[in-house]
Formats: structure tokens, C-alpha cells, sequence
């Protein structure tokens, strides 16, 4: 395609525990339209698990690196809405930022550091009405618009020196092993580590929850269908899987369940 | 953002009861982008109960203040597809909708009066072929995309003077105190009333199903997880919510429930 | 609408398993914006039950027809990622296909016959590290942006002269009675068959599971809320429904069901 002469605008993606049963997404693209007719929307996720900032912190590391630089990631999964608990903006060095500060921001650091966090301040800049539980579209939104609309950053508000932060697990070494743990579950059952294939030793075995999975497969096609096995997922980390199957399920594994590398 | 010269085309927003299941929405925009390639369409909503009219009301009720002058939102929860139901075109002060006459469009009315209401009735704005069950994809696609268009609205069909409308259920006073009742449950588990804090007494105790929930409180924030409340939502009602929890699922809560405040 | 002078670029739209709870269809519009940032993306569906080719197909097979010549549906139902199954690409009389080779694309050829398949062998053009698990992003996107951005075809890898097929279903005769069977299932449990209501004798009673359906009914509002019927679906298919209900639950049919018409 010709790249028209005037460059798209910035592009914002929307990462939000508010699901697709009601219309609050919806609502917060209205608003975003409002106010920024020529805004490009795009959606990261709504799935996220009703507050569950840690799942969202996650999402959001696993995606920030295929974003276009420039992207306004507006992250909604806040469960102190309402509460003095500050909304922040952050910039790093590709991409940009608005979340509450829960933590939500904590493991993007791991793939792009912020280079500048600012506390939300400027009132002018949010709905004439602020309600005490829906910020996504009182707040976040309309500041997203201004952004997208090339407010000055400081005019958001104050910079903000520290926030607060999910330790991020590493795992770790006993002798010849090394322990780690279930970062995450994703919808198809497979369980994202936080073993880093590159820090394994050359054929070491894994084991979760009693399973023998042995050596890193090359991908699902290694084993028959049905089988589980380890291989090198696709957000960097060892993942463990059931061919065709789901290996969360059938080992009723879950988040922060330790994981074996030997 | 520097704005464009020429304005963006009008947004189309999509209110359904088809889910995320199937491709029925992705086929309605198929059509729309067929017949307007320029169309600029955003999701209101897709996650209405199956034939939920009165859930669909409340949802559009609630999102169309917050979506751009001349939005033209495409609403399609129809449990009388293919029958003798009309299909309407209506123009609000800010919006038009297309809908089926089944009291769909009821309660936007609480907020923005339609002032012309027209029943489609030209089949040349249709696809070629109309079905008995798909009248998203075969009668409300091509409509909104001559709507987009600029299809004179005369064209469209007769003016209705009538439609069907559901009745806005409102509170009712009994001496000291005010009954009202469950407008709308939500998906984290917030049960929407009818009640205007507004016009509550100052101090006024919201109650439901033998629930004390005290006067109301600012945000989730003011009680600790797991506790319930009542607050002013952000609906513009009085809503019921327990912090980090679900109320409709604690109390087995539904559409209809008596809510007092005395 | 006025067209503007320059036509929008060509469509993308989505099709895959990979649900709505994981970032995944997100991360993959990262990939086309960040490397096509004036693509058009649009989602037609991701809801097809994880791994399930045939009703990936099928979904395909019912869209094609309602979306704009030229779009590129990009499909991604995939159990064999990362084994030796190819990547193709195919192009049909009005739209192409990017899609593994394991009959995904079978049935969109009984409405548009494929004139051109290539199996995918630039690597090129897919992202610098591919996965063994995530192909989506690191080969269909990608391909998909270059596609968008006017690649010559003949870059994309060598003509494949045979791809894998999925049967499509065909009835039987058997004396004056024919027998079909359930192509899919919807979300609101309407069981779409391979019976072609043309094909039927006049006034020939449909049955399934012993349920006498009796002949084809004009839409849904000719019977009462709650009674079962068959009817000219909007797939093209004879389609067995329960009037506000859920033919599916109700009598506990899946796909591959028989299906009569006497």
C-alpha cells in the first residue's frame, strides 16, 4: 500500500477486565470519538479476570513489543476505582501509557523501561462528571483523546517519582535445579512459566505437579495429540501444554504453581 | 491531532444479542463495509442475553450520551425476526437508530426524545435476498450503509407515528420510604436500580432482600473487599456491588428485585 | 457518503480460535499496524471452539460471500502450528486467504473456487524469531501487512497444485426420503444442516432425533415461543430452531447428527 502523506494517527489499544457481556468498552470508544473523531482504536483484551491486575500486567508485557511505536496503551483493570489510589501516565521508549497505579505497569518494565511516570492532576481534562466506579470512561478515556489529540504531557499532571510494582518472580537455583512458577494461564489451558528457555541447561527436564514433561519439545507436533509436553512458548518463556488438549485442566494447575527444571 | 479537512464519515455502533460465538457480526460489517467501503464502525455491544429487549434497551440507554453527534446506531435484538414486526429508522436531538419495534429503542427516549420515526418499507435498500432469521446482515447492514451513505431520509419508508414501547419502571413512594427494583445486572455482578440518588432523602438506608446496605457510599474503596454497598453508579442510579465480589450472585439477585431506601 | 478520491486499502479480517479472554488477536493486530499502519482490520470472527477446522470452515464458507472483492481473510485454526504443515496462501475470484494447509479452506471453495494456491516460503516476510506455538503473529500477520502493502504473489513462496480438503457433506437419496446431517451449531443453538431447502420435495416433513419438525416454516414467529421448527436458515441450509430457545440443549444434538426429509 501507498503510505498516504499524512501519517494514520497515533494508534490507542484498549486492555480492560470489563469483558463483552455489557457495553462498557463500547462506551469508553464513544467517549474516545468524542472527542478524537480520527482516533484509531484497536483492542488488546477485555478478557482479563475481574481485577485481577497481575493477569493484566501480564497481558500487557506479552504484547507491548508488537505494538507500533507511538501506541497509547490504556490499561482498565483497577480495582480500587474510586479510591485516592493515583492514575498514572508513563512513557518508555516506544510506547506510552495510562494506567492506575496498582501494579498494573509493573512487568512492561521487564520489555521497555518508563522513562517518565506522571500522576493525573488535571481535572479540565476528564468528563464534566467524574462517577466513583467507572474511570474507564470518566477519566482514562478523555485523557486518551487529549493525548492522541497532542496535549502537552505537562500538562497531565505532576511527575511522579515512584509506583507501585509487582515483584516480577524469577526463578530460582537449588543445586542443579532451578525452580520456577506458573506466571500464567491462557484460555486454550496452556501454562506460561517464567523459566526462560535460554537459562535452562542443555536438556534439563521439567516437571510440574509430579508430571515428567523431560526436555523442551519443538512444538505441539512432537508429541501425539492428547500428550503433554514443555516447549519454548511464544512470550519467551517455557510453556507447558497438552496436545490438543488443556494441560491447566487436566493437572488443575494454576497461577504460581512451581514448576521444575532439572 | 490536527483534524482531517474533510470531517470523518459518520460512526456506526453495533448493539447486539449475537455473541462472539459465531460470525454473525462480523458478516453484518462485511455488508456495511461492502456497500460503504469508508464506514467507520465500532462495537457498542454484542453480549445482550438472546432476545434480551429490555436488556438492550438499558444498554443503549446508557452508552448513547457518551458517543459522538450523528452516531448512527445499528440495534439488533429481535426475537420477532422474520415476522410482521416493523424495522425503524429513528432520529434523536444527537443520534439515529435503526431497530426493530419491539420497545428496543424504549428507553433511549429517557434521555434523548426521538423526534421522527420512520418503518422501513424499501426493498431496494435491502440485499437482494432477505431471509426469515439474519435480518442484521439482510435488511440493518445495507440500511446503515446507505444511511451512511446519504440516502434521503424520505426514501426510507413511511413516518411511524407509534412504536412499542416498554415502560420505564419508576420508583414509588410509600410515606417515609421510596421502592424501586433491579433495572439491570451487569457482569461483574452489579445490580443497576432505579433509584436516582438525587432523590433519595439525605441519608436515605438502601435495603434488598433483607440487606442493610446503609446510606450511600462514594466508591468500592469505602467498604473492605468482600463487603457490600450501595452507591450512585455510574448509570446515573443507585447500584448495588459488592467490593471485589459479585452482589447478584452473593444475594441470588435478578432483573425485578424490590430495592427500598428509607 | 462521497468516496473519498484515494479508495480505502484493501480489508483484512480475522478469523481464528483463539477466543477473547488471551491478548492474542490483539497482539496480532499489533503486528499488521505496526508494519501496514493504514491497514483496515477488521474481526469476522474468534470464536470457533479451539482447534475445530470444520467450524472454522464452515464460518468461512458462510461469510465470503458478504465481504468486500479484495478482501484478505486471514484464518487461523491451527492445531498443526509448528509442525511441517504448510502456510498458504489462495485466491479466489473476488477475495483471498492466507490459512495452514489442513482444510480450513475447503469449504469456501463451494462458493468461490480457489484459482491460485502458494504455499507460504519467504521467510522474509515473516517476523525475525518465529515460535513454534504462535504462528499467528509471526507469519500470517506479518504476511498478511505485506500482503495489504502489495507484495508480488510470486514472492510469497512456490504454487502448490494440491491442498487438504475436509469432505463437505453431501445428503443421500434413499427412496423418496433424504438424508442430511448437522453441518454446525450456533450460539444461540439453531442446527444448521446440509440439507438445501430447493432441494426438498414440496411439503417434505424434516425430522431429527425422532422430533418431527413437519415441513418448512416462513421464520421463527410461525410457531409459539418455546416449540421447535425447521426453516430456510440464512446459511442457505435447512435450519432446525427453537422459537426463543435452543435447539441444540433441548434435544441434545451436535454436529454430524442425521437429519430426515420425507
Amino acid at each position: 500500500m501507498k503510505r498516504t502523506s499524512r501519517p494514520p494517527p497515533r494508534l490507542i489499544a484498549l486492555l480492560t477486565d470489563f469483558g463483552h457481556r455489557d457495553p462498557y468498552v463500547g462506551i469508553m470508544k464513544g467517549v474516545i470519538l468524542s472527542r478524537a473523531p480520527a482516533a484509531r482504536i484497536t483492542d488488546l483484551c477485555h478478557g482479563i479476570s475481574a481485577q485481577d491486575v497481575r493477569q493484566g500486567a501480564f497481558a500487557l508485557m506479552s504484547a507491548v513489543d508488537y505494538f507500533p511505536a507511538g501506541t497509547l496503551f490504556v490499561c482498565v483493570v483497577d480495582p480500587g476505582v474510586g479510591s485516592r489510589r493515583a492514575v498514572l501516565w508513563a512513557r518508555g521508549r516506544r510506547h506510552e501509557f495510562l494506567a492506575p497505579d496498582n501494579g498494573l505497569l509493573s512487568w512492561v518494565a521487564e520489555r521497555e523501561p518508563l522513562r517518565e511516570v506522571r500522576r493525573l492532576a488535571e481535572p479540565a481534562l476528564f468528563l464534566p462528571e467524574v462517577s466513583g466506579t467507572f474511570h474507564g470512561r470518566d477519566i482514562f478515556a478523555p485523557v486518551a483523546a487529549a493525548l492522541v489529540g497532542g496535549v502537552r504531557r505537562e500538562r497531565l499532571g505532576p511527575r511522579r517519582g515512584r509506583m507501585r510494582r509487582l515483584p516480577f518472580p524469577r526463578p530460582r537455583r537449588r543445586g542443579r535445579s532451578l525452580q520456577g512458577e506458573v506466571l500464567a494461564v491462557d484460555g486454550f489451558g496452556n501454562a506460561v512459566t517464567n523459566l526462560v528457555p535460554g537459562g535452562l541447561r542443555r536438556g534439563a527436564a521439567i516437571e510440574c505437579r509430579g508430571e515428567k514433561l523431560g526436555p523442551l519439545k519443538a512444538s505441539y507436533a512432537s508429541v501425539r495429540p492428547g500428550r503433554a509436553l514443555a516447549l519454548a512458548g511464544s512470550h519467551g518463556y517455557v510453556e507447558l501444554s497438552v496436545r490438543e488438549g488443556s494441560f491447566a485442566e487436566r493437572f488443575d494447575v494454576r497461577v504460581g504453581e512451581p514448576v521444575h527444571a532439572r
